[in-house]
């Protein structure tokens, strides 16, 4: 006897599928005002995770957390041409507080650019004070049109790297250090998700900006999504904000800076790229619980074993929750679990006590089987690892089954429209090319240089373009 | 030879030597938008280490973290007639999104009672669902005239815990829960700070809270500085926001509520507790930097030892920074580490190495001494312990010798006049007593019962006010 479906399979309605999936596993809500989300506790903590994880690798990187504020005049966006002109039409704005109009109207920040170089500009006087490397945790508010919860939400939140070098070579390697060792390892070896690391083309470029390198990813519908970025920002900023500092031999000298940020958008990505039609699947290494031991019913001994298990899976290093809601149908919980994507199932009931056994139940890869109960601590850590390996593998086959090598534009529109990639020459394509796709809702997702590392140069001989559609 | 103060003295002039401090120990910078401010990188840290003691404590109760939005409909507020009254004069509005007036203005959330009923309304069935226990680490925007580094600043950080109980008891214990489990507890054990746990009374109570419990602390000058509250909302909120429960026996009954915050002023509360005329002083607990070893001069041997202490240090399970910033004089760099309070300077120069020692540097007790080179990573941690329990003492000391018991308003006002806090009893002041006492400029910071402990209710006989002048 099938199951009756849970969520709308993706097959029939993949972006309601996506919204099933969100409510029905508990992630978030739509808020009051448009497009603003309610993180609950279960997607919030996964975000607590991915922020533990991320924040250790910035911090390796010398980078220090610290905080601006919200409010940021709103002559600061007029300083930087191209910035205010990518931002103006996404702003919140506060023309009134404390019960009076406010003589210059403050915007919510949408991003911190020019609230950063405005204490830059105080904070750095010499060369010894470089690199100034920071990073903050916040949120931030671009209005949103056609808001889609997680994936382009009017409030987000995420983090925001801001740094100042003595030297263009010294920022452009740290915007690249920070995609490869902070984004690229935090994608592969925690969000287990394959991607593509390359630069933007100056259509997509971040306003401002010199250099945008990207991350993207493949998502289950064959649509790209926009990961992360890191921006070499050259002098732009740090000339509207006279960033400046004496060098070694005296002369003053405008910084050079970069700025990079990774969002809650991860959120929505983790469950396109490793979703499936019974819910989400959660990567062991982010999983806030790894593996739940389910007290299948009200009975003294299943729920000691159940509490004994728990505690010998915390001591082995295993995030776990225990189960023991007797009062509540056992199918429904065990179908609650499959949702939220939690790896391991380990179910407890009489029978299984009679016969030394649980019944294992694995998320990612499917499957139950009965493991005898003393068995079961010493499996599961192995277990995850082979999960974890798995969701990546999973994502990398995906898009590399779904990308086209195309000679067209035609076959690249076609391509996409078909849910595929489709890499294409940068020469062959071009600005103009690029103007084409757009009428057909394709885009260029980055520029790839022909041994697949990120080029130096957006007209590089051999740079491919890699086009879809995106979210 | 004295000293040149790097300092104003806090005799002199105690609110100068606040901001001399925030400033010169790179706590924080005045925001660009009136009373915000700019959290640097140090100050950061402080925040960070409270925010990991603080968030551990708060889940240890069973609460969540999730996350409600930013932006708040203007219209929610007003649901709750003495919420609205409380801080309509606080808020920043605002007025315009994606270039268009918006139909609703929306408030920058000054709290989020309003916004989490609406959510706890819909999350909210039956009493299967109780409690509903939740926390958000956020910023929050309240208009402020008389803004101060970290006191008082229009945004601040902060968590706020908001939950829901099937009944009045569960809620109350709640709410006392948290004020000594989680708020008491942080501030002895980590801040090292000595308080005062009462509830105040009907003037001083949180907006649309039934009974507010605080904790109050007595800052270098007498002053008193509100920590933490903890209120009990009974079901102000619920009825305004129809959250409602089936309970056991069928009937529908409103939720009980609490909610508590604790924000970024605790930083200002360290340091005007701990500082001394050199700067900060951080118990060891909450210190990111606990030990500082520091290469006087630019000598091989020298760099090669301060590296290796810091190795060792570190593997003891010390939080360390290694300074061999040698193209810096030393004399600057320790009278930074001085004003930025790390507790421990462990200083290595070429003569120490030929006598087999290091200058080891006390912050909190002051005085410095040689040690034996191997005997420095064996003493430290017994040293840091002393100096944890030397902070609350003096804390405690400071507290206890400058509060009087008084008899009359007259006196109140006299010893809070002259930088004291005066126990008076609440049967003698009142609430008439209460209005003659703010002509002044004094407040009662709390009500605390005969015995000590927090009252159960305002007019119990035997309760005392605890009057002060406060921030």
């Amino acid at each position: 006897m099938a199951k009756a479906p849970v969520l709308t399979p993706r097959a029939d309605d993949f972006p309601r599928w996506y919204q099933d999936l969100i409510s029905k596993a508990e992630l978030a809500d739509n808020g009051p005002v448009r497009g603003t989300m309610v993180i609950r506790p279960y997607g919030y903590g996964l975000w607590e995770r991915m922020q533990a994880e991320m924040d250790a690798r910035i911090k390796e990187t010398g980078t220090e957390n610290a905080y601006f504020p919200l409010l940021i005049p709103q002559s600061y966006l007029t300083r930087e041409a191209d910035h205010v002109e990518g931002f103006a039409p996404e702003l919140a704005v506060v023309t009134h507080g404390g019960g009076k109009e406010l003589e210059e109207p403050a915007v919510v920040r949408p991003t911190s650019e020019t609230i950063v170089n405005e204490y830059f500009s105080k904070w750095v006087q010499s060369y010894r004070d470089l690199p100034l490397l920071i990073n903050q945790w916040a949120n931030v508010v671009r209005w949103e049109l056609r808001p889609r919860l997680f994936l382009r939400t009017s409030e987000f939140l995420w983090q925001e790297g801001h740094t100042a070098h003595a030297t263009y070579e010294e920022a452009r390697d740290f915007a690249a250090r920070i995609q490869r060792e902070v984004y690229g390892d935090f994608l592969t070896n925690v969000l287990a998700m394959d991607f593509v690391s390359g630069r933007k083309t100056v259509r997509e470029r971040f306003a401002g900006a010199v250099n945008t390198l990207t991350l993207e990813s493949m998502m289950g519908d064959g649509k790209a999504l926009q990961m992360v970025t890191s921006h070499e920002l050259g002098q732009n900023f740090a000339k509207a904000f006279h960033t400046r500092f004496s060098s070694k031999d005296g002369s003053q000298d405008y910084v050079w800076q970069t700025s990079w940020g990774s969002t809650t958008r991860m959120i929505g990505a983790l469950v396109m790229t490793h979703g499936d039609d019974d819910g989400l699947r959660v990567p062991p290494r982010l999983a806030q619980i790894q593996a739940v031991v389910l007290a299948v019913k009200d009975d003294e001994a299943v729920l000691a074993k159940v509490r004994e298990l728990g505690d010998r899976l915390r001591a082995a290093g295993i995030r776990v929750r225990v189960d023991d809601r007797t009062d509540l149908p056992f199918g429904r919980r065990a179908v609650d679990w499959e949702l939220k994507g939690v790896p391991v199932r380990v179910e407890v009931g009489p029978r299984d006590l009679e016969n030394g056994t649980v019944t294992l139940v694995r998320r990612i890869p499917g499957g139950k089987e009965a493991v005898a109960v003393d068995g079961v601590v010493d499996l599961l850590p192995g277990l995850l690892e082979e999960d974890q390996a798995l969701l990546l593998r999973q994502s990398r086959e995906r898009r590399e089954s779904r990308t086209a090598d195309v000679a067209t534009i035609g076959e690249a529109v076609e391509a996409a429209g078909a849910g595929q990639w489709a890499r294409i020459p940068w020469a062959t394509l071009g600005a103009e090319g690029e103007t084409r796709l757009a009428e057909h809702a394709v885009t260029v997702r980055c520029l790839v240089a022909e041994d697949g590392s990120v080029p130096d140069d957006e007209d590089a001989p051999g740079n491919v373009a890699v086009v879809a559609r995106a979210y």
